[in-house]
């Protein structure tokens, strides 16, 4: 069975080399990425906070939150 | 072409959750991952300090370090 994830990022250099990995070396078999642009979807910055995101680029996948190096801190998102 | 990527841990509990995500949901059609324990392989801590890793898990593929979440510091492993 699939499973859903999501990718939250800003844009930020660190998040886009994530993303880039992310979207290229998940198994499309097993998991649906959805990407979200937190610089532009503001409105789901606490939705972020809620699954657990502290900073930003983050993979929430299977409910666990994985921070991928450090782009940004979720505060700064506010 | 299939490329090849190292995950490098030291057995700790974030260690241990970031290890399943990487090994059930990345492509196997596309990249190898061979997993490191630097806890019992300490003559490879050098070699993950040379890809850029820092703290562990770390997955370095395409040359790229990936941090995932915190578990512990490179240096600690030494």
């Amino acid at each position: 069975m699939k499973t859903s994830a999501k990718f939250y990022h800003a844009g930020c250099p660190v998040c886009l080399e994530a993303e880039s990995v992310v979207t290229r070396y998940l198994d499309p078999t097993k998991v649906n990425v959805e990407v979200v642009h937190l610089g532009s979807a503001k409105n789901r910055v606490a939705e972020a906070e809620a699954a657990g995101v502290k900073s930003v680029p983050a993979l929430v996948i299977d409910g666990q939150p994985i921070h991928l190096n450090f782009g940004a801190a979720l505060a700064d998102l506010k």
